[in-house]
């Protein structure tokens, strides 16, 4: 099984801290040490970084907890191999393009005899039952959607969520999927999620001593959805997720199957302390 | 127009001091201050480094000149922007899937008016000419090769031959493409190639006081072949390429359209100094 991580979030904002807790369960605080990866969506365009190598000591996550890359959306993953041995093309997150976007993928869980029909368009090059399910997912979309609709997350949501529960049928898939437009996030079995906007706290980690100072590294206008396998931080509000169904976020609002209106709904919990508070917490 | 590099070897070799002298083009010893990137063969997998910044001076920049990665072919390139504006979309190396491998593509020079018809297959997501050529490349070799036949280049180099002829009728068209398994160049106006095998020299770069003791980083048996737009060292038998047709070079060998059997063409140049010296600065 592996760590999962995803940020969506109306500023673009850096990762280093998440990073810095999330990559200390790749072979420190965790066992997850066959890898790692990150994808960091920035407009259109998408930086990914992967390495084979334990993402608690890698040169390359060391560098990548103090480069402060800012992102509207961002996909992490420290891998614990099930299927597929340890190298590079083994890594999440996956990366592909569609409709002329990049989509990036990573998944935690394992499928069990999940071989799809893969007519060709999107085929793995690693060896992992996650890469089989994005290549499946981004087949499946291809066919329903000829060209990229102009509705975006609106038109991909339902169809991502049936497909999801699809796969689910195989086995344990937790995933974070995003086209940088929206972060999808599917719970099979185990997903926590925290919403931070104004105010900000001062946020301790949970698999290491750093502590941020969220006051100063945030404007009050910004809002950010946090998503982990498990909370990366040990005093904010984090929720588990309902397995099932997706979850979509986009620049730090939930915005399907919940909300409709999801600027105005976080505006009316902000004038309700504790109606957001109970909402986080629930 | 850009700065290409390209590296073929029969050992995973790392890049740190090409680099450190192509970087140096990107803003500091030349113009080429509009992004970079390298991508990373390494088997079926690949890592792509892309950033919008100076190559020159980037911290991502900063970090690949000191991290020796190694990797059997690597594309690397630093942008000047003639097409498109700068931005993380508009970095080469451009990364696609097809036929389950990872293929890069990189370009120098200037598409006019060339728009082909895109099927949908392969869209670009930024807005340059070469990210263009690249999808329609690959869209081509689809239709050409429903599956990825079991000769891989043998039976890719004629065609992508034929299909960068037709490109370069609409302008200046330099590029290296690799899937990990070859490198592919194509040489419009100016590109140059070396070859590096035992007895290896000291190698000094153009751009910077950097030299290189190839003796001691390398084992007898290694050999590699470097492509550059511009030559990276001063003291090595860089040759110009004729414009056209297309070369392709496997494992640190030229394999076509030249030798049919480059092993054995790389043994006999071994045991006759003079020739090998005579085809190398030709």
């Amino acid at each position: 099984m592996c760590q999962l991580f995803g940020l969506s979030c109306n500023t673009a904002s850096s990762v280093t801290v998440a990073f810095t807790g999330l990559s200390a369960r790749g072979g420190r605080t965790g066992e997850h040490s066959d890898g790692f990866g990150l994808a960091f969506h920035d407009g259109v365009g998408c930086r990914l970084f992967i390495d084979e190598n334990r993402a608690s000591d890698s040169a390359l996550a060391v560098f990548l907890r103090r480069l402060p890359i800012r992102a509207g959306t961002v996909l992490a993953h420290v891998r614990k191999a099930t299927q597929g041995p340890v190298q590079l093309a083994n890594c999440h997150p996956f990366l592909r393009e569609w409709g002329g976007r990049y989509w990036s993928f990573c998944h935690n869980g394992n499928l069990l005899d999940f071989s799809p029909r893969l007519n060709g368009i999107h085929l793995p090059v690693g060896n992992t039952d996650s890469e089989r399910a994005f290549c499946w997912l981004l087949q499946q979309l291809r066919e329903r959607f000829r060209t990229r609709p102009a509705e975006g997350w609106r038109a991909f949501a339902p169809v991502l969520a049936e497909l999801a529960d699809q796969i689910a049928r195989f086995g344990t898939f937790n995933f974070l999927l995003s086209d940088g437009q929206a972060l999808y996030a599917y719970c099979g079995t185990q997903l926590s999620w925290l919403r931070r906007a104004h105010p900000f706290p001062v946020a301790q980690l949970v698999d290491d001593d750093l502590i941020l100072d969220l006051r100063a590294a945030n404007n009050p206008n910004d809002r950010m959805v946090l998503v982990a396998t498990d909370p990366l931080t040990r005093n904010e509000p984090w929720s588990a997720f309902e397995p099932g169904p997706l979850r979509v976020f986009v620049r730090g609002d939930e915005v399907w199957p919940g909300a409709a209106e999801p600027t105005a709904q976080l505006l009316a919990e902000r004038t309700n302390p504790v109606r957001r508070r109970l909402a986080a917490t629930a």
